[in-house]
């Protein structure tokens, strides 16, 4: 057991935030001008993207699966301190091409694409040429149950048909999105099992009767590249567009999000760090009743519980990260429903107690505080609301001690004495 | 980085848990017996003892500092998971001779006592032929601010004369405590500073003068070994007893701590372990309105938390030791603060809720949950009450704060768009 | 709406805070002193109830029923504020014979008794001579759902025969208690509905074939009075001790709580009251890092949240006393379910507060702190654990909302704008 | 003691819930569509106060301070069921001529304008003619220390100058906002005590030299009416715009506070049984894993404690309002920190959880639960952050304990048994 960073690790953690704090940090009153404006900060964005290109800091999210591959060769291990980086800045993983949801996109079709699927779509994701977004979450169901998912496709010859409308499909609305991953119910009729009846499709975002309903603002905030109602209305996609096998949508879905919950959880825990800097900062500069805010107690035990909550939570994502690195996605899905679940609501918890150090200003454009505080209520139910991870981290734990000792533990059994009216009744 | 245990701390947890769960917890019924009717267990304990020590599961906890010392070479971090398990059960670190307060007075004595000293007490502590106490808190003033503690120790020629009430002192009611390191304060009329006023003692039990007064029960608990009130009137020992420097007391304290809050902290957590194995057992097995407690969604959530809790707390207390190995004590200060603030607090939080899965039964002797409860209970002040933690922590982190960047952080000053209302005023 | 007391109240309150103040008060340490020993202090409760008797502050917790009856003629409302100074010492209420569990038998006696039944118990229960104890949870199930209790009750001819174990069973380790009301499963064989299976026996506590197994300690404390467990093998009392109907302990044992419940959350409250108090007083004294306790804004945070948690709970439990005498039992059963929540919860929260300001000293028996926690804890199950009653409101909520509006509220169907892609689709 | 409302209460509520259900709920989208756009929503709210007028439910919250004066008559307690009402739809006030901070500013010309002043503002603000805004809070400094405040006033001869900037000046976009009352530093010079520097004054918005800066979006939200930033420079209004003393300027707003809170509390309550009765009809009608959310017990807790908490706090808010009506302001001072502090916190509390239940639904435009959640968050510091009313609470605590005992209570001192080790030292 050895909690420091390799040498590499160090320097890229170096470099990165080298880049955020010189390149990005300094852009950031222009990206969000434009985003204020409502027009996407491509002159922004751009050149960016090709300085962190021609200094190898780009598509560092992606595991190298076999030799000669894209790919960085980070563990995801090690591309966790980075991500924490970037989180620091909202819109910086584009610029590294770390985004979501292109990073777990690029990951599926690394992993299932056919040979003409990656040519058309994964090459441009990696060269960051294209956007891309996964349609999964419908207004209608609730789709923390995901065998919920209704969105119709229908095979008719050499083409699916899809009908149905998503909602919360991030990035839709980036000028750049060129492909929707649809998650939809091909096997209700075949009568499959609920977690093989569903089928990916790659559809690209000009498919005929693909409709961008809305762009819907997440507490009253419109994000620029969009949390989007889409609405598929007998939109038609060759079959070869299928993304493996019909049946196999589930296990693919879930096969993506692994690392991409890493990802999340460590851009969060860069948000709390920032947003705890933040109130640092804030509680030495303003002063209330003759003294600094950061000599009052209850303004002290704000700042010490985020920053123990923020170590312990940190600790338990590169844990869940390394075991995903050492034992499979498979094997760590608790881990992963842990941290998502202790990522989200660590964040509104920290930049909810930065808001209160900073006062009405916490909630105004001025800092980034409700910005942050916003994205992580919307983090308590992206990939799934709280309780359906405590639901299943819970399940985990009594499906062990149901294993375990049948129902009670011989620490109980031989805690208690004897009754002592064993009478010989 | 890397999160997996060597082999050889892999095979001691092994060892350790086998040895408790083989023979010191069928030994249990026995110990709590004895406790109840208000004598010490030394026939349940003593002939573990010599098991433990034949296997080599003796003084564990202690590094080694030179060549050719006692000790098992097992850094802090190795130690860790090996108190985890002790923590099962609460009377057998004595089987492995790792109690405190021996530990720490074990590792002051080796590091700072005298060759005399050594012969005198380190032996027969090392050997587990005595045990002893630490005599720090007093009933008359905050302990928590520790430059209080105010038992007077005046040197009168060759000896010096202690007078002043202690409380909350573990261990002195054990039949084999013969040992108490005294902290008084030595230096006030010769006008030293706050923290180099006070000096350490070793002063035999039996000293004339020295009263134990009572036993004080904890939440209607009196331990069998004690958390007890000692009077001291006009107790005289030799110079040749002081353990340091005088003036350094609160120094050589300090240097104590780090280890035993490691300690300390992860048989917390493993008492917290228990608490949820012993809840899910329960939640499997009783049954209200037709379904298993574990069905319910609100006792799921209990056991998610707890679970992530648990694993989140335990990684920070690693995390901490590995500090403290690598770094020094002196650096590890802040992280021995928040782990001694998040650990009590979980047990705490952990053991209600197991309490109250098991109904009015959790309450009871027919639990260990009750005594672990109030055990967590006290450990939120004993070693500092939470809030000096959280004191200490939160100002650790504002003076990074100001030293980083004066008082606003760039994260903010570039944020914010230049003021709307610039219109040359 | 008035809140303001009637000046009878206001002058009943001022001569029960006298009597607490200037008699029991001062007699608390003698009977302390008692109870440590084991020994029930009836020399220092019998003199100060012959005084309160003579004063008139006797029963003041019974309403009258019917002319020429015992009682105070004071409503729940007007009784509820001096259950809230009785409180302040917990063995008070016997003094004025207002101890639960005879209040509630009383009240059950008063309603349902036979002519025989009241002069053998009732009579000597409002004399005060004898005390009685309430016998329904059980250790073997989940008694929080009550239809789970398993004592058997089988009449044989002119007899009832019970076999069962109870625990839990409040004052039955009272010297003077000579009756235990007893509920048990009678329908079984029948058939009877779930509700109506239950059956409630008057059994003299020297009826062979009862035996007091044990008085079970909670959070490691023995009450004097005892949370006794109780076994039952063939106890045969003749059917002239049944209580109301065969079948109807369930509606009978519920028409009971109502009262009961208000009283204990009073007392809670009253509780309450004095650890603000103490912590308060404790916070103007108590000095660390050259400063009050109550100098640091997290304890003010704990004070004054404290302050506004007591008085809301205040008035809850007020609203539900008058409820109960405005409306009845039966329409307040919500109401009565939210104030048992209410007031265990807050016991526990501001007890907790109170032993941190007070430091390790707060555990210990020099202040009434954990005694009032732990009593507090244990209210949290007792009549009913915080989740069941959380259920029964949480229900009734729901059954309402179902009620009115079908599931949409017309609030959220109007206030969905018409949806901006109804495009004729 | 009585919680029944009189019988013309009753009449009222039963009034102003028919107004609100068929008239101004019905008219809610129109209304949000215009505010989204931008534009305030004139169209609909005129025509809804000429008939609100008309049926006598206006300027419903002001009490008759004399004979023959505007006014309803209703006491505080009597309006407070009416604003909780009103709260169900955020713009309704302004129908029944009830908002905030008009409500405020009358109460303040009602009591000490001026025969000018009140012909000038308070005759055409009773009849709906104008709205007025409330210009104290400060951007560079902690309102919440109001001796904080720095806009300067300066007397030349005639006139005052102004000079200062402001923020969070709610209402001062509404088209109809004629009058800005303003507080600021006019004694610094002079030597006046902090409480005693500073003056009110009426400011007329088209005032040369008062700019509106900019309308500060909250959590993102940008109110229609406005929280706005103000800038004051060189502004000049004539002595006679003075209201009230020179230097007593804090004397008057504070006795502006009390009803204005109350109010606001009610409103905040009405939001929060809103919520409670959305997150039910939610919950009835949303399924996940075969169940309704409302059969999970997790779901069922949240719904609970919403029901309880918010019963707890209205009933505090109606006491305050009577302690207001029968005491005066001044001695319900402490009850009115209590209330502003409980309701803003139950108003973020109860939301998050309807929001929560909601899913990522919750979180958009299609519910009124964002839009809620963020006012009430503001809540957390409009009239003072939270802290400031925790401070207030615990030092009137603290006060009163030093008062009642001096440090130690007697039932401290006469809990504590003689110490066991009074040996005659």
């Amino acid at each position: 057991m050895d909690f420091a960073h390799s040498p590499r690790v160090t320097q890229l953690q170096t470099q990165v935030r080298r880049f955020l704090d010189d390149l990005v940090l300094p852009a950031n009153a222009q990206w969000q001008r434009y985003a204020a404006a409502g027009a996407y900060p491509l002159d922004v964005v751009e050149p960016l993207k090709r300085q962190a290109q021609s200094l190898g800091l780009w598509n560092l999210f992606l595991p190298r699966l076999r030799e000669q591959e894209p790919g960085t060769r980070l563990t995801n291990l090690e591309y966790a301190p980075l991500a924490e980086i970037m989180g620091r800045v909202a819109w910086s993983s584009e610029v590294f091409n770390c985004s979501a949801p292109d990073t777990g996109n690029i990951e599926l079709l690394h992993r299932f694409a056919s040979h003409a699927q990656t040519e058309r779509w994964l090459a441009p994701l990696l060269a960051g040429e294209i956007r891309s977004c996964f349609a999964m979450s419908e207004p209608d169901v609730a789709s923390s149950d995901a065998t919920n998912i209704a969105t119709r496709i229908v095979r008719e010859r050499d083409a699916y048909v899809v009908n149905g409308r998503k909602w919360f499909i991030t990035g839709a609305a980036h000028p750049n999105c060129r492909l929707a991953v649809v998650m939809g119910c091909s096997g209700e009729a075949s009568g499959a099992k609920a977690h093989a009846r569903h089928t990916l499709l790659l559809v690209p975002m000009d498919t005929p009767g693909l409709t961008l309903v809305r762009n819907v603002p997440v507490m009253q905030q419109q994000a620029i590249d969009g949390h989007c109602e889409l609405l598929f209305q007998n939109v038609r996609v060759p079959v070869a567009n299928r993304l493996g096998d019909e049946g196999a949508g589930f296990a693919l879905a879930q096969a993506r999000l692994g690392p991409g919950r890493v990802h999340h959880c460590m851009r969060s825990i860069g948000q709390c760090e920032l947003a705890l800097e933040l109130m640092s900062a804030r509680a030495l500069e303003r002063r209330a009743f003759g003294h600094a805010l950061g000599d009052f107690a209850n303004v002290q035990d704000w700042i010490a519980h985020s920053r123990v909550e923020i170590d312990q939570a940190r600790l338990l994502v590169l844990h869940a990260a390394w075991r995903i690195d050492t034992q499979g996605a498979t094997a760590a899905r608790i881990d992963v429903s842990a941290i998502k679940l202790v990522a989200a609501q660590l964040q509104t918890r920290v930049l909810d107690r930065a808001m209160q150090v900073f006062g009405a200003m916490g909630l105004t454009p001025d800092t980034p505080l409700a910005q942050l505080w916003s994205w992580g209520r919307a983090m308590r139910f992206l990939d799934g609301p709280d309780e359906v991870h405590l639901r299943t981290i819970a399940r985990a734990e009594l499906a062990r001690a149901r294993a375990e000792a049948g129902s009670t533990s011989p620490y109980l059994q031989r805690w208690m004495p004897p009754h002592p009216d064993d009478l010989g009744t």
